[in-house]
């Protein structure tokens, strides 16, 4: 499926766009939502596409790419440099993740609040607002909560990464109030499959259970499967923030954060997926081994989302986990077992 | 109306409270706390009351109580010093106001969020994790909202003084959540009758219509007088962030914010009660002149609450207008013409 069929009422707001930065332009969700850029039908219109980031890039293709540009090193020590010289859109996706944010609350304020309020103000000290699209997450949501969330939903944050994004989009939405920046905040689903190795994520189960048994390695389930989650692809997600940063302001709306379209599964049926997709051997290798604090975690995130303003803009999510898994198979071929 | 009979059940908590802080304690709200503090039923377990202030207390009753220290200068630079030792509650009502916050967003970051993240990670930095009482504002609430707004409903905030309080209500939850404090967050209504002279913030009208008529003064109401107000008297507010105080931990419940009872009436209900308690010479002293500013911020603010979790506490707001002009006649004597 093409980028443009997916969002053919592209605004003409982009044509205008030459230069582009991605933080956390190096990790998972960077690199992908820069290969989708890159390989979107507006790329003429694309003079350099920076991508900043703590670690250095590792993906080859982009690091080829021409009007790519890898900077490494901290983001506010970089945007005391040159980094936003010209800058017409922002991708703001660097972030210290849950468990760091948890572990060292220090840590955690630093890198996301006094690095986004210290990235929004080089945005004000621009001549020209540029556009931003933060990435916030699910993670915002806790507690007691309706049985379907709205993006007018009062987010209750049960831990401090959802704190922290929570606030962020409280400053971005008053920022571009003010007109110093021309912000939107999104909400991202859990991103699955991600390739690579199991990290330590509570929600990191939900790559591995569908990514081990189609490399032909056994896997652990660690939650009820009849748990519901809240999930999109690699790919949706970065068609989703792309989907954002194109729709004129007019159109977007509200300041407040959007939920944006993802799939609301129980793990069973993720499973299921993977046995119609992959055959009965490779479901054979996912085994249930309940972990109570994983459980109590993806537990209290909400699964079920009324996501009509963002479906209003044309962004929209997987129909089914059988095409993320399809995705993630097309994608990483090197990573799968012949069957 | 005597402080316990309207919250007579006290926490045994209380018994063991020794020292307090009231920050922006030289503010109208501050002294007005600090003295119904003082002339509580619980104050005989009360050793010290500081009162900290950019500004000079003022008030000489306070000054002259021999448990009343006051101390001046900017509160990030005071808890470098011992402002925090042996501190068992804290009341944080010191911020800059909507007008300054809106006209110098630095000063007011700076002010609202950075003081209030230094005043945390003071408390963090303690022993003994003190209780904390922080007043936000009916300023975190606009945009579209329903009719009656609860605590659940999302805040939009429309001004930088509004996004900040709400920013500072979310890590107040999550520094209680860490447990480096005992915070809660409560929101006022426009608190009226201020004493004193007419101030430029767009609520100041509410009192300037009672206040100055009660002087013998001319006075302007800048809305029409059908406008609808969410508002409590100076000892309400003073009572409610005290029984907040007061309220344990597990009574508490959710950590965000609880709007404080209040009375919705329209303008034209403020006037009529001023009417009815100074007479019609003294209503007569007012006139309407529409001001399309102050009428577009007034009219954006919500006026119907669901307080239901608060009065489950046992908080309450003023039962009529007629109450909250004879509050003002009682405690302002000297600023009141005999008819």
């Amino acid at each position: 499926m093409g980028y443009a069929s997916l969002y053919p009422s592209v605004s003409s707001v982009t044509l205008n766009v030459m230069k582009i930065l991605i933080t956390g332009g190096a990790g998972f969700l960077g690199v992908g939502l820069a290969g989708e850029f890159l390989n979107s039908e507006q790329n003429q219109i694309l003079t350099e596409l920076v991508l900043a980031d703590i670690a250095p890039l590792r993906d080859s293709v982009l690091a080829a790419d021409k009007r790519v540009r890898s900077v490494t090193g901290d983001l506010r020590g970089l945007l005391k440099g040159d980094l936003l010289n010209g800058v017409d859109g922002i991708f703001h996706l660097a972030a210290a993740v849950s468990g760091e944010c948890e572990a060292d609350i220090d840590a955690g304020m630093r890198a996301n609040l006094d690095t986004t309020r210290a990235l929004l103000d080089a945005c004000r000290a621009l001549a020209k607002p540029p556009r931003l699209v933060f990435s916030s997450s699910l993670a915002v949501y806790g507690g007691e909560m309706p049985d379907v969330i709205a993006d007018t939903t009062l987010p209750m944050p049960q831990n401090s990464y959802g704190a922290q994004k929570f606030i962020c989009e409280q400053l971005i939405a008053d920022y571009t109030r003010k007109g110093y920046v021309d912000g939107r905040s999104v909400r991202l689903p859990t991103v699955t499959v991600r390739p690579g190795k199991p990290n330590k994520a509570a929600s990191g189960f939900m790559s591995g259970i569908i990514r081990e048994p189609l490399a032909g390695v056994d896997a652990v389930c660690p939650v009820d499967p009849q748990t519901g989650v809240w999930v999109t692809s690699p790919r949706y997600a970065a068609r989703g923030l792309i989907a954002a940063f194109e729709t004129p302001p007019e159109k977007w709306g509200s300041r407040i954060a959007m939920n944006l379209p993802g799939l609301s599964v129980r793990v069973s049926e993720m499973l299921a997926a993977l046995k119609n997709c992959a055959g009965e051997k490779a479901a054979a290798r996912v085994r249930v081994e309940i972990d109570d604090t994983i459980s109590r975690i993806v537990g209290g995130w909400p699964w079920r989302f009324d996501t009509a303003r963002a479906r209003a803009l044309g962004l929209t999510g997987p129909a089914a986990m059988d095409d993320i898994v399809a995705e993630y198979r097309a994608d990483y071929p090197q990573a799968v077992q012949a069957r």
